[in-house]
């Protein structure tokens, strides 16, 4: 399938590709890979299991996956389909859900590949079970406590109690452990605070582990951590995966958070941009790109212009960004790169990341979802 | 193409849609259509010529069309495509552009269509027409001024001239008139203040007029305005076309800007909806629905909950929204129909318009993009 993709693009110049492009900075994104690959290897522990929802590409999961990561996570049944169905053989959904019509595709993949969800409720457990057997197949499921993100999950403690027990009794679905991921804690911007967090979730999970273990549980899989703290997570020891993603992209708002605590691991770069070009110039001090809110994500602020400090965005609308040009004119035609606030949305917002190395078109990954079909580039 | 979509969904009871999706309410979306359509008849002045921004549906496009409307807008080449190859036969791109692989996209068009796009520079017009010559065909073009939304455009007044000199003298294009929008005035949420917006671009438009009349050149086409001041604009008599394009979906944004004011013109109402489920429900007051930052767009505000005064919506991220819950607690399983903050970027992140009557599925209209293939419902 991959390369069937991008034919067309491939081995072109960089300034051949059309704007708005998402593009990949291939060695620096080789070298996240890398460098989480290393603290996390095959075999060791904790595992890596990174999030498929910022890429939605199985091409990069498979990158991962040769990298020693266990499969990976998504966060919809769709993001599930589009992984087994691109040759990834394990895959949790960091979620609950009550869809019968999910538990069934759900059910149906788990003939292909070991397929996990997460449950906080009897009647998830209840559902999951029902289409688990009438596929005749198995589910994995772990219970997802609540360690202050405050969304789904149930308190910490004996709470997981019956649900693990509901679990270990359904014929067609396997109790593997706990999902204990926050999002509050990700994104605190102190380190130590950030840090106190942790240390809280760490509490949270050994809490209901003991409770599980009062009732002859065993708890073999804790899963969460993410770009922000999977450092201090390791170091805690609160996790037997760990679930980071956005690492492979950065973007300017893990850049702003992780630089600020001055840690070695913020050796993670930049790899991910949105291309732009100048379509209009018509006052001075003021130049306008073909990007806009439908291609950068900016829940997380505006877009950063990366390597020139002598433009600033200042708006942003459907398909324009205004920049403030304090050097130089920009002309008509000339390219910009931006950096998003948040990579996800972003990459959400297009169907291929476009590879580059040394000024060329190397790759063209399309970004799959279930009920459309990307075209070759 | 329509007829073949959507045809496993259509006629189900609304409660098979599985969630996210987003739900049109036909009774609704048609009045908000014939409202506008009886505003401006077809024959009429000014014309409408709504904006297929926030919608990408030729479908509906074509609904516009068989009320009266001249043709469409578009902000980019891709949405132009899918109108022209959808049946549109008059396409404006409310943009300019200096991609020489988008020019000769928009040249091919112009063999089926009515192609027109703005300038604001010299190079617009030498590189359209360029691709209209290389296409052997026309382009028509018209010259944007910068009525204060200070993005793209030359200033008001003689700027325009030398620009509307160079299309006539250019062998493939034709000279059409101006663009003068400015989505500033369509988010002046004062309304007396949105009315001096409005006149200060009614005196924009007059003296670019009077700066092209004093050199002999006249100008047929005055396009600009929204669902924010369309009805002030009409009143005050500056546009021949007017481009507004939300009024058929509305939105929170909206919803809340117009009523603002009071007016009579009012009577649009919200048409469109994210479809969610309750998905978990692990403490009191508190549920989480499966509808998030990528279904549902967030740069207008929160989404709100309709025909509940029990619920709110407190947070959200990817794929889940947190609502605070003041009543009685919802049950696992639930459907909450939420309005989004602002339509367009809702929309953007969706394949298909579901279109519901009487609690059943009459239509699944997809939002076609350039590169991508939807596959039916």
């Amino acid at each position: 399938m991959m390369t069937s993709q991008g034919r067309g693009m491939i081995g072109r110049s960089i300034d051949e590709i059309d704007t708005p492009a998402l593009v990949v900075d291939l060695d620096a994104f080789e070298r996240n890979l890398d460098l989480m690959a290393r603290r996390f290897p095959a075999g060791g522990q904790p595992v890596l299991r990174p999030h498929a929802k910022p890429h939605k590409s199985p091409a990069i999961a498979a990158m991962q996956v040769a990298r020693g990561a266990i499969g990976v996570c998504c966060q919809t049944v769709d993001e599930a389909q589009v992984m087994v169905d691109g040759g990834i053989g394990d895959v949790l959904l960091t979620n609950v859900t009550v869809s019968p019509a999910k538990l069934s595709r759900l059910a149906a993949l788990a003939r292909r590949a070991r397929v996990e969800l997460c449950v906080d409720n009897p009647l998830h457990i209840e559902l999951a079970e029902r289409a688990a057997a009438a596929a005749d197949g198995v589910l994995h499921a772990r219970v997802e406590i609540n360690v202050g993100g405050n969304r789904c999950g149930v308190q910490p403690g004996g709470e997981a109690v019956p649900l693990a027990q509901a679990i270990l009794a359904a014929h067609h679905l396997r109790f593997t452990g706990l999902q204990a991921y926050s999002g509050n804690a990700q994104h605190e911007h102190d380190h130590a605070q950030r840090v106190a967090r942790c240390q809280g979730i760490a509490r949270d999970v050994a809490a209901t582990r003991a409770a599980l273990a009062a009732a002859g549980i065993d708890v073999q899989v804790v899963g969460g951590a993410g770009t922000g703290t999977w450092d201090i997570d390791a170091d805690l020891g609160t996790y037997t995966e760990i679930q980071a993603g956005s690492y492979l992209f950065m973007d300017g708002y893990y850049l702003r958070n992780r630089g600020a605590d001055g840690r070695a691991d913020d050796r993670f770069a930049a790899s991910l941009f949105v291309l732009g070009t100048v379509v209009s110039s018509a006052r001075r001090g003021h130049a306008v790109i073909d990007v806009g809110t439908k291609t950068i994500g900016t829940d997380r602020g505006l877009p950063q212009v990366a390597d020139r400090d002598d433009l600033t965005v200042t708006r942003i609308s459907d398909e324009h960004i205004v920049l403030e040009v304090r050097g130089a004119a920009l002309r008509l035609g000339e390219r910009v790169r931006l950096v998003a606030g948040n990579c996800e949305p972003t990459v959400n917002l297009h169907n291929h990341f476009v590879g580059v190395r040394g000024g060329r078109v190397e790759s063209a990954w399309p970004i799959l979802r279930a009920g459309v079909r990307v075209l070759p580039l």
